[in-house]
């Protein structure tokens, strides 16, 4: 069979790296040729772990079944659906009446996130000519889609002693710059994602609110990403209050929150997201939706509409149950020597290893030298049977020098260090992130630590 | 609530036309507020009329209540389908041994086949840079997805006295054009729909060769949608062989065929389509896929990758009623005076209007003039009953000079005459047919014929 092409591909996808889960996947399957320390503690996907729930399946089948679903449904998704998610919406943002609202004609439903994010870009940022200011480390996914769209990602760099917050003053100073207004390539947008992925990190609303001030005044638009926003969690543990911005009277103007319902309802293969925005906006990408879904798949659609009410006490219930499993995490690794939970929240945790990783030659067949994250988690995950992943796959490569002088704000240096690993916490149960103790020391030991 | 935003939207976006379909749709439901003539007779929307089979109904409810489906999947969909639906490739299109072949790995699901084409358009058309060659009329979805991403379509006219077969001679003049070799836009791909949306036209194994080796010729891709590839019928109107060029050897080098599960299986609001192509393209396919989609929904993937044998039978007769509803819809349509069809296959058939239409201003309100396809279709549908897409939405304005002058390449003047509907036959009975019939004959009434 030929592997060449009679045509071109556009450079810019030739130029987008594949996607990289796949490759720390492989790292697990070799680790399982030679289990040493028992069972493969998978820690890399930020998926559900559990099944839906039961009310759910059974409404997905039912739907299924009839040939209703079967046909086209809205671009835009089921009315009915959109209208019980805004009222799911209110109760979960405890949004007060005549201060803002959030209703069903804001709610756009796509077929997934991602998805949600790629109409996004489409919509706000001209390609070759724009730019995105969004927190490093950023989501792999995200910052494909910036190089599919050539459209420029402006790194803000996060705070590593600070749970991992980006710095506004960074930003500010950025959009600010005599240098930047010079430039053909303009800043379109500005986007968070919190609870955040890879590093956990949840913006509190006072930081969520200065990023709308900071996007507001320099009529960008500000993006949430709050597929996580199901597991933000209240001073108790509790469900919580991700932010108050849909209180403000002009959120249509200025903030685009969007969502999954693969997270809370754990139905990632049924592939249903959200986008909350103005209609004035919506219009736009409705024009988008079409030429990408059509619609959503209807059978998810149509089951979820009559049942999120029902399901409120699942997602309550939930939400504590990774609470408590992120703090016994929490206790866990950091127990180890020289492991840290520097960040944590929604299903992720960002961790730094021990920084004195070095080893024999004899061990693992490599000379002396320090590791950077990918090193350590190839490791971890193919001799110890931990997969993780690296805290580079979420980085520009630490050699692009064009990239670290041009694109990552001041104060970016710090991230290099490129020692942080990324554990999902949702997909496991209790019983694992206990294992996960000892195979940490079993790496520190592996690794010549305490020699 | 405010309609302003205080971001700019990319001008592509902003200067993509919305969806028409709603348009048309609104016609009819101003007819059902005063239905002279009885039953709205519904034939704009390319859908299946009937539910899915029993069979694939049963499975689908099965698996949605599987908590396997609600997992992630592969990012270029289910090994099981993949390969299940590359052997129903290999029969319905009688690839013989030994002359190339279609497996599982030359095939990507996607959430649907608008995704599919957008997807294609992503990988090989950088925005602004690009152009494709497609016949005119156009279905609107491709020449939206055109506009949003600032690819620039090369219409080439189709014959509207050889059932709308698009002109390759006038394709072959303007790739050999000296003009065009020094644009700054670079033709990227042929793009053909066959059978034919909107015309219904459906081209030859032969007329796609020559196609094909154009494309081969000019170092492009021949991107076929065959949507509509299950209702293509043999001389006894059984299902027939779409083309044989799945059987060259280098096939994988130019071609890429795009399909959709929505028709011939009946399921298009569980959204379904497929990419056939070679693996060195479905590997960059895969990158842009897993920022859409991450994968199709899984449920009716995994339903239908142990059903498409069974359901082969089901396919055969349906087109087969199909073949005999379209030459119904030939019989009584050619039987009205001043209506033709001039083209018709798959879903659709392509039906010139009366060139004489001219009315009384007592009757309809207007003052008597030349009347285009989207006043006709108006008329038909609000007055009459008779709900059918106007011919204007698959051209470019016919006002808009410069798209005229520059991007319709020789021989399209005659298209500006606007005197087509499409009508869509598959989503109908028998009965529905055979009520056209008097409608069209009161349209005529209406419209002063035989005064």
């Amino acid at each position: 069979m030929s592997n060449l092409l009679n045509f071109s591909v556009a450079p810019a996808v030739e130029a987008t790296e594949a996607p990289p889960i796949p490759r720390a996947q492989a790292w697990g399957v070799e680790y399982l040729e030679n289990p040493t320390y028992g069972e493969l503690l998978g820690l890399s996907q930020g998926v559900p772990k559990s099944a839906p729930h039961e009310s759910v399946l059974k409404a997905l089948s039912e739907f299924s079944a009839d040939p209703l679903s079967a046909k086209y449904g809205p671009i835009l998704g089921e009315t009915k659906l959109r209208e019980a998610y805004a009222e799911e919406i209110k109760i979960q943002y405890q949004i007060k009446n005549g201060e803002g609202n959030v209703k069903g004609e804001d709610i756009g439903i796509t077929t997934g996130c991602n998805m949600a994010f790629l109409t996004l870009i489409m919509a706000l940022c001209p390609p070759g000519k724009s730019s995105v200011l969004i927190p490093l480390p950023s989501y792999f996914n995200q910052m494909m889609v910036f190089s599919l769209q050539s459209v420029k990602p402006i790194f803000i760099p996060c705070d590593t002693l600070n749970s991992f917050k980006p710095s506004i003053s960074s930003a500010r100073e950025y959009l600010n710059s005599s240098d930047r207004k010079t430039e053909n390539v303009k800043p379109k947008m500005i986007c968070l994602v919190s609870p955040n992925n890879p590093t956990g990190s949840v913006y509190s609303h006072e930081e969520i609110k200065e990023w709308y001030e900071l996007a507001k005044e320099f009529k960008l638009a500000l993006i949430l990403d709050e597929t996580y926003r199901d597991f933000v969690e209240d001073d108790n543990g509790d469900r919580g209050i991700p932010h108050r911005l849909f209180e403000e009277a002009d959120w249509r103007e200025t903030l685009v929150s969007l969502g999954s319902f693969s997270k809370g309802y754990r139905i990632p293969g049924h592939r249903l997201g959200s986008i909350i925005a103005g209609p004035a906006l919506l219009k736009h990408l409705t024009t988008i939706c079409d030429c990408m879904q059509i619609c959503a798949p209807r059978p998810p659609q149509i089951a979820l509409s009559t049942l999120l009410p029902s399901l409120r006490p699942d997602l309550a219930e939930s939400s504590k149950a990774l609470s408590k499993r992120r703090n016994l995490f929490k206790e866990v690794v950091n127990s180890v020597e020289g492991w840290n939970v520097v960040s944590i929240g929604g299903y992720f945790a960002y961790v730094s290893f021990p920084s004195d990783y070095t080893f024999a030659s004899s061990t693992i067949g490599l000379k002396r030298k320090k590791l950077g994250s990918e090193d350590i988690a190839k490791i971890l995950a193919t001799r110890i049977g931990v997969v993780t992943l690296p805290g580079s796959f979420f980085m520009p490569p630490t050699s692009d020098d064009e990239v670290w002088e041009n694109d990552v704000l001041k104060g970016g240096e710090i991230l290099k260090e490129d020692k942080w690993l990324r554990f999902a916490v949702a997909n496991v149960e209790d019983d694992v992130v206990i294992k996960l103790g000892p195979r940490l020391k079993e790496m520190n030991k592996l690794m010549g630590m305490g020699e």
